[in-house]
């Protein structure tokens, strides 16, 4: 039979313990927010979102270049059209592959979103991308510290992908990014593999 | 050097412990539940979904009224179409954002559904909607003390939603709702944002 | 007031929350498993989903039959259609319902996939399929220890369900499966549910 373990060994065990609480805690909470943004960006609750991420976090979406820091990242959601009457702008957060590092406060996900964008009397499209995010603890709160959105396609619902493939909008009418596109690429019909944060499961 | 605990203080950390611990599992439980729920709306299994549901769980959908209590519920759903040759009744349960309170027993978790609904020869629609659900323990299993469906949109198939928009249906044939609708909107093409049960992540 | 425990009551709970904080782990691992296939599916990535396989690992998809070990599930997918310009292959992983057995390392999940397939200039289609997996820990790391796919429609983009359902796939041209289907159905217009892994939840 084993010898009793000491106080020691018992409080050793305890402090792992704690810390594989915690990595199933920041989990969830990156779920969680990750979720949140889409629900906000489905119905362009751009204040909402923007709070989503870190101080310094940046986004970049198709072409468009990068917006860094949260002040530009809300000045760019604020550019894109506003919700109401006729509007359909939803954006599913699926597919989550997550790798956190709960001790340094940070986590990296790979997502996917499936569009349905449209505007009734006007267009109507499909869209498909992944996301390569980061997150970041900041303040005992999870936050967004990258979110890089690379487009697999956007096709209008009337033709479908196997006829359509609209091609990446490169620029936001009256702003600047803060630097250049980071992955250069061209959406459907061109083939495009979203770089990996991992190459193992 | 830090001294070395004691046996209470080593105790307070077990019990905190084993509360994060109860936490964690009531997440993958909250998340089975209402993935479990999908898959029996998909195929007209009325009686197993209608069983996740608390003794006195809620249903509400569309502009359809309240169903209070499993047994009304259980009604509710049987008076949905059966599964069947022909059809497509797919309930897609997606994009969790939880908030669990483990010690009460208690959760909050809005997701979304995006539904392919028809009838071979008859009518075909995607549809795609909000839930803000509510959850409870009882008898040591998690079940879904309220189901709250708020329609985003409806639309035919054939026209897509830059020209669809199909009106919410406002009852159901046969069948009274125990409470009228909690929340008043119109669907697609009026704008509408089922309520949030947080205002952070 | 209770009595101070002794050494070793404290060193039982800790055992049990070690076993606790395993089986969240696992949870995770099998989350970031099912979606990396995914991934991996929709570019054509046949030897990183390969890799995903246990080495005993059976792959089942549509009436084709089942390949048995990983080699046979890599020559399965080698004779898929390569992804390139003009190809969608979405395989969208979603939906999960998961019981794990943490101390056995093994673990079942329910899943779906909504599928975005085509050729430009050829063939569109939207599809849906249940899954039910299972999964083993070999080596330390989670692996699919066997991968069924449902098929609960195909249809043509231009048709859609409430005119449309091609007939499910029953061989792959060129090559043989190692056993049988294990489940003989008929997808959309006719009904199929895919057996469940689970009776309650």
């Amino acid at each position: 039979m084993a010898s009793q373990p000491t106080m020691g060994e018992l409080l050793d065990r305890i402090e792992k313990l704690e810390a594989r609480a915690l990595a199933a805690e920041d989990y969830r909470e990156v779920m969680n927010l990750q979720a949140a943004y889409g629900y906000y960006v489905d119905k362009g609750m751009w204040d909402k979102a923007a709070d989503l991420f870190a101080q310094d976090g940046t986004l970049e979406i198709a072409g468009r270049g990068v917006y860094v820091g949260q002040d530009r990242v809300r000045e760019y959601l604020h550019h894109l059209p506003p919700y109401q009457d006729g509007t359909i702008y939803n954006h599913m957060q699926l597919q989550p592959v997550l790798h956190i590092d709960s001790e340094a406060g940070t986590a990296k996900g790979r997502w996917r979103t499936l569009m349905m964008v449209g505007f009734r009397g006007g267009e109507g499209r499909w869209g498909e991308a992944t996301y390569e995010n980061a997150y970041v603890r900041e303040d005992g709160r999870w936050r967004i510290a990258s979110l890089h959105g690379i487009i697999n396609f956007y096709c209008e619902y009337d033709e479908g992908w196997h006829r359509g493939g609209v091609a990446l909008l490169r620029s936001t009418d009256g702003l600047q990014p803060d630097l250049p596109p980071s992955f250069e690429y061209e959406a459907h019909p061109k083939a495009v593999i979203a770089p990996f944060h991992y190459d193992e499961v």
